[in-house]
């Protein structure tokens, strides 16, 4: 099923807006596209646009009421209704991203990661597999982290797709057989590496 | 400047061309774009394209010599080429980076990792970040990895540039300030996952 929300870069920009107008000075009740754009070092017409996305156009002349704009974009990115994510495989990556603060700007919070030899970390927040259906039930975890090895990432997707999950960011270098219902992004970062390698090529040639 | 090469797309795909190309048997000499898409469940005009990227178009009801395609998908993804790459900032994410073999597939290796504190990892392979310019001009070292936190990016992005790389991968929340010469791609994870919560929410919506 094609996403017809917000593009990715709408939402990469979303918290930058936020944090803007958080910090206006109280009795700023209005402000306009332009005045962002200049401040954040966007285009007008971007910002326009990712509005426009988010709570529709703007008056003329006045611009936006501030209270409304932070308002709409919190309920865009999904403040409010906090989302919570589980990692599977807690690795160096696993739990690189289990310790990364930036998700909850974005309304999602990461507390638990699951492993099949939780006792090689340390961390209280590392748990048995065995423990993920149950704290999935419990927790309504919506997504799923695969931070495992690429032979185990078929079944582990299985397991988290039973466990009730309707999502996977998928880190593993293979692709999963799961359901149309299941949303899943794979993140390959190999792949980023690789074509700034080739942006680099590219540059030197010229 | 605008970058002109392969696609993004195209260069996660070539790997997987390469792989199956290389466990041909030997005496296949030519292979159709029709059997390497049927075989990996790819579409037909696509591998046509990503093929026609790399080396030309195939021959009508020939379709393209098994070494030539394989020499060139080589030569695209920089074999033969190889580019080092440094990482500065040796936490979590930069330690599972420096232990991530998927890199070297696209030609890339990561041999040393910098930090200032280079005792709080116990790995040879971390150096103090003193040694980061001697190391990048002893070893032509092209991309360096920002994983350092938010507020020592933009210091750590100078170093490597007056270092001699020519990109940076960014792994920090930030706008680095540098030449137009110096290829930047910012990663943003947080970025992928909530626009797959975003994805989420859409399916639950329909």
């Amino acid at each position: 099923m094609e996403y017809s929300g917000f593009s990715k870069a709408t939402v990469g920009r979303l918290p930058l807006y936020l944090q803007y107008l958080r910090r206006l000075p109280v009795g700023i009740r209005t402000v306009s596209a332009a005045a962002i754009a200049r401040e954040l070092d966007l285009g007008e017409v971007q910002v326009r646009k990712d509005f426009c996305a988010v709570c529709g156009k703007g008056k003329p002349r006045i611009g936006y009421e501030t209270a409304v704009l932070i308002a709409s974009i919190e309920r865009a990115l999904g403040s409010g209704s906090t989302c919570e994510a589980v990692i599977v495989g807690a690795g160096r990556l696993g739990t690189a991203l289990l310790g990364f603060g930036g998700f909850s700007e974005y309304g999602i919070t990461i507390l638990r990661a699951f492993d099949s030899a939780p006792n090689k970390c340390s961390s209280p927040k590392v748990l048995p597999v065995e423990n993920l259906p149950e704290y999935c039930a419990l927790h309504q975890v919506e997504i799923g982290i695969l931070t495992v090895p690429p032979g185990a990432a078929q079944q582990t997707a299985e397991l988290l797709v039973r466990s009730g999950v309707r999502a996977i960011w998928c880190f593993a270098p293979v692709k999963l057989r799961v359901g149309p219902d299941i949303a899943v992004h794979y993140e390959n970062l190999a792949l980023s590496l690789a074509h700034l390698h080739q942006r680099v090529k590219a540059l030197s040639e010229h």
